[in-house]
């Protein structure tokens, strides 16, 4: 195996990124090689380059979430049905893998995705273990991490556009128990809050306000679905609670899926909800400070439900993919990318990325013809 | 009707308490006449007296959680399985009444006790509208107020022991969902921390873990059904901690009730649970300020359940008489009332409770004999 | 009150349904007269013209979902948001009322559709009492029955559209928990049927299954959302169990809803499941007889959960109002009334329903101009 | 190893159990071999007798529960902890392990109970494979197996007294969601049956009605928690529903675990709830043939909850040892044991067990001092 492989090196935090040579890896039983399509640039990875996340392995190759086609397999790989993959075919694979089936998360709490021996493409790999992160020309695709193949009606762009915002989203939505009829505010209209927005609106949620900025992003979201959008430069926080009780006869909102970030927008949330309505945390992805609020009015009286949701599983995974094959001709996910780069392009990108130009930007590693 | 009832008044916040006669009431149909046994004095009532509550209209009788004889019955009223009520039975009433079933929470969200119409013996009534508190030699049961036979398990004690504390509990454990074998801490060691860690223990929670203060608090926590208890006097937040992971597998706690009443309890709580664990907050039925925690942390990593507990409604009320009639025997209820008043002595009892003297206190209106 | 009012009278089970006159009611504090614009003829109005319903007082009026104009109130009487109704208004009205709030259904386990002392309007009053059923010219709202405005989107036929079956149905839904991406059947192509699939569509459901007959009713199914339509007629049970599992990567459904009425439908319902799939059972209003399955095999050892699903309440009524004036531009339930009659032509509209000729009707009182 | 290790061989459905010897296993990398102190003989091993399961691989090593002593480990072998095993550990082990953790079962819908590619020790392994059953001196734990520590205050007489039953009624107990104060019927007086009462009773269950027969199970169920036991011997059917609906309002019990086996059980569970009630159905291991019921007036109109419960994972398996710790010095699980014999008795004890002589049995390979 002498063939080499290009990919993008994040040295540590706040060094210019490089593209380096890897050797191609001998597969084991069960692995696989995979030739990138597009690999996403997402929030994460500028919280990665800022170097905000703990127990990172730098130097690492990014990239968390990545569609290709299979090049080399070793050994019988099944998926869900059974049935096996060939050389090929074009798959997503999530990049949450190595939940350990024999842990309290695993197997008594059933929350696996609080297993703590999970690893992450892209994230808890360093580059001295390999191909193990999306922005390379191919991923060495470990025995055990799960693939899709993706169905004739969800292309890779499809496929890419929804990424890692809209596996999230699912899980959110899920964990929120979005039902017909409900009244649901989406704070932030990043990657996340834009795919929440999609699903609330397939679930039959009305109406669907999403709270965020700038205006572009606010124009996509009604495009995903939203019935109405405020904007948090336009508007200040009284206006945007009143305007949200105006649209729910005075009581305020069913659900609120916060994806915004900012600690502010948890305690927002939960000002903007109805007595006894359900809020899921989703946007407090890195740590951002603390955030101060009345617990007597606000979750004792107010008889709130409020969940933490931390990253997803297979079943989102999964969810996500038969979704945009039911949905992806009408919802526009496929426009949510703004941005294209080769592997030399990536540093760039990812500065673009952190000054929110793009709402969504993706690496393409291989000439895609 | 020219019979004189003798009844406490509080005039306003922190003004001596009084001891006023008032007519009998003429009863309507479907009202009756209660001759009071005991009439608790509760927690609430201190924040009363210390002008907390807000559009109390003052002067008022205090006591909403008593029992009492049934002394005159205008018209036939039926308890729950459609029985008659007679003249002489020992009942107890909820306090909460006038829910009006034809608002949204009332129809749609089903979540009663956020009814805005929901009126309260003792609290929201002032003594310019008649004998609708409970520190009196009579009550004035109006009608739509739910009362309850005492089953003969159930003596008057043993009642108004369990008393507002246990029905707020039953309404706790139940939207904490506790089940058989979960671990749970129990924060405030007052009238409903202790009822928590009762009906903790009656649903096979396995440890208990009580913490709170004083010493004697404690003492009784652990005659309640705890299987640890911790001081927060004796011992720092650190330790707290660390004695809770020691007895959860280094996890942390399934379920954590806050009953504390401090908003940093409610920060606590979150901290006391394993991933994926839930917080039902039921102590912060007073303003009394805010809380800040992490919500990166404690809420979207750690993927936790908060639940505020408003109130109480009836199906609270008919459990936890049940629950007393089956357990009383065994789960010393009676034994957290403390100190007897007769209507004269309401002002000192209730410094005691400021002093937070006794754990609960009751008044006895009438001669018992 | 001289004024006479002319209503249909189905004087008992199989007798010939006549147009009699009665006195305008007096109205009492807080009821209404409403002026018909449409009453529903259902599949429940066959019924008990065979009389299949136990302890009906004939004669009756019948008529149980109807829409009308306010002609005359007596006091204030107040929508959920403590708007007060005025004379002009359009309402509809839910059929069951006088829950009585205090009995164990309505209080401790808080199912009210079984509350005991419900009673309906067109079924449980006989025609002695009044004109308490809407095939009549106008109906008598007594106090306490809960009306709705109609909004602007929600025409008088749209609502009568939906009708009783689109309230079931919303009650069905939500007992089944439908959600994004699962996979549903539904059993049975009537009124509850057809709002099903619709219902389950709105809730993001993929693929939606509809089983049933006859053809026309299916073309409609396939209008209100179905995926694919399985003609019992057509295809024996095999042939639809493996279209079903075909649909389904080879598990069954997700959710079953039975809206069919013959008792073997329940059976089939539990066989299109995958292991763990929910059943809900709404179709069986009357006693059909007797259905055997194997408890094994069905329900054991394929870990299902089987909900029966009865009536529903104000909650339903008013979700159902609100998804009409969302999507009843897009989801035809106007078209799924075919044939409307006057008073006159009651009699041969129900002989229709009876033969399935129509798939809804509905009565006309009053000239709609 | 030469060392040759005798256990019981079931040849095939009827024929008479023989002993044989085995090799001693040469173990792989995160195996081991256990020293057998006890393995039950569970009503399942007499259907396995009977043929009554589908693809069993005879002849068999019967004997899907035991405890022993840890003999020989091959590298490490973690507990949930991370703690490691070793030598001389007393241990016991779920029978069911190979769930695959790539399926439909295992990852989207988390119903792990029903992954097809499960296999169960004594029941799914042929003899020919080796030490795969728990009748036997030592038994061959293949990597991935799990196992579980059992803490001191569980002794292996406690352990199997609670058994497969046990873990079997701890997975009814959740799927019914029993709470505080539910009146709880338990239909079947078998081992599944009298664990099931003793945790409804640990739960806080009140009333709690055994039903079942001979009267020295119900006895026994007398001393597990039951409140009121009725003979299926000595009461007729109306009898029996009578006197629940005495003990309970009037109204039914609100949670029916049938445990029974025989189909009609099913029927008469439903028959016993109240309107809303939760039936779970456990007791139809086998196929018993059908059961017929009318799904108006049983399923529909009563709007019950009838959930199927399967088997049992690892997180029942955890609880059951945490509830022995817990309540087995109190609750008699150690009694339900009533016959033991060494391995060349397995034949004439699998006969007592056939003809309801104990209530439990189970072989002891190894000399227990």
């Amino acid at each position: 195996m002498s063939r080499r492989v290009r990919a993008v090196v994040m040295p540590g935090p706040r060094r210019p990124l490089e593209v380096r040579e890897f050797p191609e890896p001998a597969l084991e039983e069960g692995e696989a090689l995979l030739h990138t399509l597009y690999s996403e640039i997402c929030g994460t990875d500028v919280h990665l380059w800022h170097g905000r996340l703990e127990g990172v392995p730098y130097p690492i190759i990014p990239g968390h979430v990545s569609v290709g086609r299979l090049a080399t397999l070793r050994g019988t790989i099944r998926d869900l049905d059974g049935d096996p993959f060939r050389e090929g075919d074009v798959v997503a694979f999530l990049d949450v893998h190595g939940t350990c089936g024999a842990c309290y998360a695993c197997l008594v709490s059933r929350q696996t995705t609080r297993c703590p021996h999970r690893r992450v493409y892209g994230i808890t790999y360093g580059a001295a273990q390999g191909l193990l992160g999306g922005w390379a020309e191919a991923i060495h695709l470990k025995a055990g991490v799960k693939i899709l193949r993706l169905p004739e009606e969800v292309t890779p762009e499809l496929y890419i556009g929804g990424g890692c915002g809209l596996v999230t989203a699912v899980h959110a939505v899920e964990r929120a128990g979005v039902r017909i009829g409900d009244a649901v505010v989406v704070l932030g209209a990043g990657s996340v809050g834009q795919s929440a927005v999609a699903l609330a609106a397939i679930s039959g949620a009305d109406p669907i306000v999403a709270i965020g900025a700038p205006d572009d992003r606010l124009r996509m979201a009604l495009r995903m679905g939203a019935t109405e959008v405020l904007s948090i430069d336009a508007l200040p926080h009284a206006e945007r609670l009143a305007a949200v009780r105006a649209r729910t006869g005075g009581r305020g909102a069913d659900v609120v899926i916060e994806a915004a970030g900012a600690p502010e927008a948890v305690v927002e949330g939960a000002e903007l909800l109805r007595d006894g309505g359900v809020l899921v945390v989703a946007g407090q992805y890195t740590d951002n400070g603390p955030a101060t609020w009345n617990v007597h009015a606000l979750l004792n009286r107010k008889h709130l439900d409020v969940r933490g949701c931390w990253g997803s599983d297979f079943s989102h995974f999964h969810k996500a993919i038969r979704i945009l094959a039911r949905h992806g001709r009408r919802v526009p996910w496929r426009d949510l990318v703004t941005r294209l780069s080769p592997l030399e392009g990536a540093g760039e990108a990812l500065q673009a990325v952190e000054a929110r130009a793009p709402l969504k930007a993706a690496i393409t590693p291989n000439d895609l013809r």
